[in-house]
């Protein structure tokens, strides 16, 4: 098995977190959020969307947000655009960074945004030809693209065609997500495999959600197939838009624990990770599927014992 | 990666998931799920355990359970046992299989047994020589194998050491056991490479808990490692000693929904196994870690979708 030095956690908890939540929070309270994300040493951040306001009104303040935060340098702040108009008031707000995004699942494309994934591909060339022009960067995200809950299991090649038009427009930065986490370890790693033999020009990013307890995973899938930047949000907040009550997205922490379990470094402040996630879940206001703010590190256990032992 | 054709799954819930209940279930309730288990098609089950009744309640009628149960052809059923009293009793109620059991753990070993694990070794012997006279089989677990709340990381070479005490004695059934969560992927595979190779005569048995949601990771990891038994409670019954509500065993109806979903086979039926889940958490009367008990299988949401796709 691979055991890689470094992999890159992306926290996303404040797009695809926070616009499942029924609480709406404040842009104090957001930026409290990013501000602990920052300090734990997350350096690639999803900070909202340009989505319409009626469609995920948990974003309809992406746009101040972003007028608002302080800019650490070395941090990349993205937002996700569904198309120009979204990539406009992204970089009328000051990003320089953007996540372009459609579903490779035709039916789900059709489904939510009425259009076949590859007429949505063709309303991204002006998104290329804006970006050029003021100098902002694209990432790809490839929604569905290890299941979709109306056509199933996607295969590699329905994969490999949205890849190949991306990569015609110029985008090098793709994600590959699982929104209803249907995607198993061994799908990712032997579609995984093949993506990065494939397309080697290509910074792979995969997005997990642990519905049925597999992102953990799949991550560690993802990282055997040579990928090694992953998608979490803080305290698993997320769900899916098909279950009600399913847990979300794969916790930030979680992931963190594990890697660091494994010497696999980050880069992140664990205890500050937890931190976060613990902020992030009294601002929600209601239970949440981390499994390290429940039951703390490794060594946690092994400290209160220690200590436990000492004082007797 | 491999991908091994088949696994097989222990149902430990009886024991392991029960023995941690506030909620004393009735022989009645037991046989009912011990049948359901049967009826999934898992082939190896650990009914019980022969501890003090003081110690643990939940297991005090596990003779009785014995006696009632009818025995199907073809299932191995298991009980722990803690030393020759216990073997003793497992056999008068008609059990021919008995899995003794020790910490690795020198300091955890003193805590819970008042006893070293060597000197736990020797108590063993006189079951070997009751298991031979009787026409017994006797299996190994080794606890806290892969972390320990009192010392931590365990060295492989402290696990190596009870190996070959337990060959010693001619068990040669083994079994590494995570009742604190503690195990992680890379620890899985380095240690469970090494074990498999340096004693290709045992047969190695896997057992996680999903305190840290490491537990799918760690058996993805044991796979690797060339290891195809693995332990799992149904609707992940348990907890770990020392963390209030942290999660159980590792969900037997997950294991098998992530391995189906790899296309490796089980021989179990996942229906019924999250049929069996459902009907525990019903017994036990609070929620439950389970996962696709919650979420449904992967192939339950694209088959609602298709329903109403069709229905419009």
């Amino acid at each position: 098995m691979l055991w890689p030095d470094k992999v890159t956690i992306c926290e996303v908890g404040l797009r695809d977190g926070l616009q499942n939540e029924k609480v709406l929070l404040s842009i104090d309270e957001k930026l409290e959020l990013l501000d602990m994300v920052v300090a734990s040493g997350i350096k690639i951040i999803e900070v909202g969307s340009f989505v319409h306001p009626k469609a995920i009104p948990q974003m309809a303040d992406t746009e101040k947000l972003i007028q608002r935060m302080k800019k650490v340098d070395g941090v990349e702040y993205r937002a996700l655009v569904p198309n120009l108009k979204g990539l406009e008031r992204a970089h009328a707000a000051g990003l320089t960074k953007a996540k372009l995004t459609l579903s490779v699942s035709e039916s789900h494309c059709i489904n939510n945004f009425n259009q076949t994934p590859l007429e949505m591909m063709a309303g991204f060339i002006p998104c290329v030809e804006y970006a050029a022009k003021h100098n902002l960067s694209l990432s790809g995200a490839l929604s569905s693209a290890w299941g979709c809950s109306f056509e199933g299991r996607i295969p590699a090649a329905q994969i490999e065609k949205i890849v190949r038009e991306y990569l015609k427009l110029g985008i090098t930065e793709l994600s590959l997500s699982d929104a209803t986490g249907m995607a198993n370890p061994r799908q990712v790693y032997e579609v995984g495999s093949y993506m990065v033999k494939t397309f080697p020009e290509v910074k792979w990013i995969l997005h997990f959600h642990n519905t049925r307890d597999m992102a953990l995973s799949n991550i560690l899938a993802g990282i055997q197939a040579g990928i090694t930047i992953f998608d979490g949000a803080f305290a698993g907040l997320g769900g899916c838009p098909y279950i009600p009550d399913a847990t979300g997205n794969v916790p930030t922490e979680d992931v963190i624990h594990m890697l660091h379990e494994m010497n696999i470094n980050t880069g992140v402040d664990l205890s500050k990770a937890i931190a976060t996630a613990r902020r992030a879940k009294e601002m929600v206001g209601h239970e949440v599927a981390s499994y390290v703010l429940k039951a703390g590190r490794c060594e946690d256990l092994t400290n209160i014992k220690a200590q436990r032992q000492n004082n007797r």
